[in-house]
């Protein structure tokens, strides 16, 4: 369990919005752990706790974080303010909050950021795929996290072979 | 022309993301002048100036705004994080910018603001309104400004019956 | 309790279309208890009551309601049409209704207002944002209201930093 | 010219919210005098002239109208609220204003109209289609218009078939 | 009961795609009898039957029926076909039918008719106001229907007075 | 039940991106089994098992296939890459999956090919009429199948006419 | 030139709903002059010429052809409608026509067919690749049109590695 | 000017489906060339050369690259599958291109990867946005680069303040 006092030094930040994002943002954390990526996990409401929010941005790198991964829903600002106090890459997850217009409002809000402040979008509730792209960017220059990288990819290939095998053996149940 | 610095107090605070914004905010200011107002304006970018935009939002109620109109493009965060900010009413404006996705993503990015901190949503490159929308909330405490109120919706009543007349006597020319 | 008769004063009119839309603007008048703020709620519906309607919304301000807050589904005409009715600053709730295009409908019709009548739109089942609106608006002129806003800000960043101490402690379930 | 004074006894009534919608609406009057269907023509705005819309409405049936044909941009909600106060049949024309959101909003303004009051909505600027309609609502007890609307369509069938002669005759110039 | 086979000449038909359009197009035929319209209703296939379409386009006036109410999902086609084959006002109802894109298919391939073959849409699952609007056109011939459509909009009003009353006897419960 | 290893030569080869597609997937190996048209069904990952796409795309035509329906959710590059690999016509199915936007994105990353790669894209879920079609260009050299698709054909309007009949019998159950 | 009367037996019949439509469909064409697939071209209102249409689907297979390419904008109903009326495959081509709600009415329209009577759908204005398409149809049981889409496919590679050699040479103009 | 063949070893590598990109793309080029981080730039196209596609995203990461940037329009797969083939970060840019469905299009097929493959997805056109989020990228090895990074930001916060001087000497001209 990675929470904001992990003993090794957390290299990726994750932090979103309200504790009912945990549902999706988990994702993320899971598949750091997986890959070997130590990070840490907190709530940080752009909306709610302003003052935190530029404190966490602002000390990110100083503290060593090399990406934040920042989740949000609806009107989605906390990716893009983060970005806006950091020159960390920043990675924003759109949650498909309960009272989204079909997610379109989070997609949008954190995806079409002006020219300066990119944030790296992922897809709606795509925390796996932001947990991946956060140790892509740590195997930039950590090699055991670029190897274990090729490992899952290895192994995504894998599960698929063996449903390929299963229809082969007349097994068309659905997984 | 009323900028930073005007003599009369100012009631309401103009702010825009960007320089070019300006092209679509002017009308704020404009009903403003005609509806007696005072008001100042200018420049705020969430993301290329994020603690000009805190010291601007908190300092507003002291310094004796009644009313923020915000407007942005794209990934609209200054209309909601200034909300964050005060308790004074904030009035968001989408900005249609160049690269916007037909207005949606300011449109969105400004209205769909989590439960606990409202944005007053006006429609897209709606800065009239937005004007309007100001002068009616100082006109709950302010009787000149509500008979100014009175005075400007006849005057949309007389613009229309002209219209009527032009009809009747066959001029069927477009304004 | 705070129907149509009220002892005290009230400064809000909370109205919506149908009986319908109260599971959603129930939102509004608890928040305006909770901060102070007098109000009365009724159902008034633009396209079933339209005398109704023209009556309420011309006398909503010799009536002494400073503002107006109005929900209403699919193509959600009521706060658009108050707006034209009266100088009050009008707070249009988009109410998601049971046949809906996915809200767009409410949005847009309530939102894409013309110029010279504004309506204050706030986010899809808004209406607790809504209330909060109209409480900072009565907030331009009454510091009991402002005071009460303060604490409410106060009370949403409480709350989001005991998820956070919560999460330290190593509880990561979701609210 | 029909406008609102015409000899003959006006059948259909065509209003508009402003006098720039003419460009768009004139196509109703047009086709409405091809097919011998004596109306009128005025501008009457929801928002701007609302007590205006509420006389013209009830007051429509009595004065001799069949049909009224209501275009309207943005927020449109002159067509349903006519609808609200007659029982004659309303055909709403979205308009595509220039501040709209690619049409979106009038369409849904006009077309999603709640159970108990409906608009017949025509595609987006469909002024033609909305006359037409008109006619074919009258040529449900007048056989000339039935008459002149079977013409009609055989007129179109052989604008076709003239564009295929052309086509057959290796003349491939476009239109 | 309104089948194929009514004693009354029916002055309304109303056809639909498949069996399972019935669930939404019930509520046209139980308005029709409410308003003393007689209908006749059946299921006709734009894709399925396309023989039977022409055949029920083309006698439709000749058989003395005055509008057609068409409902149909997807890629609805009937409407817009049955119009092509008639000068008969056609209503169209879009169905949201189970692998419809939100809804979004029909309406558009309803609403969206090119110049000269209009159809008149209603909203979304709109069958009740696709039968009010073919009451609507009987009664511009048809005073006892004329009648009849005064006292159900006096009956629509009455149901949201009731709610009012309720709501001032402190009754909030939802309906 | 036809997999991969079928005695009679396939022409038509269904792939998709993930065994969840097969709950989709199905309705196009049963339709042509019941059209006579011999098939394979198997899975390839446009983005999991890229090179066994690369092979299976290259490979098909010399394989005796006549046709490829390929199947996938989201940002669903497999019918389109499978298009870039090979002549033969691949007819695309979109999946909306679990966490998709409505199905937009599927539907938009299928059918909007650059010009030179056509996909014949068919509705969302659409695997019945993928398969269909696959029946239908096979159909364009084999007769049988032509008389099958006839067939198929008219028990489609088969169907209809026994509801029509149900109806008359006064049976308005929905199916 | 290849119109209705070519002296090689036409294989694929391009269709669409008007004139205006030849400057978008002309691509279909040409590039099947280019694939040497022999084609014919008309124009079929689905809307202003119904019996036409009819008449040309159903008579399509038993006339020689093998692919039927229909081109129509907004409320799109001639590919589908043409579906209906025969078993031999039809690509339909969104047109983006002048009225269009950005393209969407015209993709979904066609896109979106029920179960049982498929339409291959191209992109918006895709004509090129439904002409490629119905080559590749026909090269399922034509050697000769199989080579000349390995041609072609040959070709877009080498214009692509020809911009490559003009990047390498530092020549960055735009083409 | 930075081609295929640099000096320098490339840390990035800006690729792009067809030369039609450049007039978009060479905005990430320009301002990786002012943060100082090498780069190649080359077309590569998913649709057209599959195989060098295959071939560049396969060797990117021992050819010494750290990044990819990957941009496309339409049914836009370039970056989806480029991340398919490598572990290293590769970030997608949307592309509006001529026929795009308004930019839906490319944003959706580049942003809505599924699980195990992430894109980081920035807004549409936002190529500029792409070479900053790849510069902040090298930055979290390349001390350097972060140097640049955080003038970068100084001076985006410079801009914004010479506009607000400008507007408070009463300047209030566009730019």
């Amino acid at each position: 369990m990675a929470n904001e006092t992990t003993t090794t030094q957390p290299l990726v930040g994750i932090i979103m919005g309200s504790q009912s994002d945990l549902r999706v943002m988990n994702a993320a954390s899971e598949i750091l752990e997986t890959l070997g990526v130590p990070y840490e996990l907190t709530i940080v409401s752009a909306h709610r706790t302003p003052h935190r929010m530029f404190e966490y941005a602002e000390n990110a790198r100083k503290r060593g974080l090399k990406v934040i991964i920042a989740g949000a829903g609806g009107a989605a600002h906390l990716p893009g303010m983060v970005a806006s106090l950091t020159t960390l890459p920043v990675i924003g997850v759109p949650v498909k909050s309960s009272n989204s217009i079909d997610g379109w409002d989070s997609v949008l809000s954190i995806l079409q950021m002006p020219g300066g402040i990119p944030v790296a979008t992922v897809a709606l509730d795509g925390a796996l795929n932001a947990g991946i792209l956060a140790a892509e960017i740590v195997s930039t220059f950590n090699a055991a996290v670029a190897d274990k990288l090729d490992k899952y990819k290895i192994s995504l290939k894998d599960k698929v072979m063996r449903s390929v095998e299963e229809l082969k053996r007349g097994d068309r149940d659905l997984d």
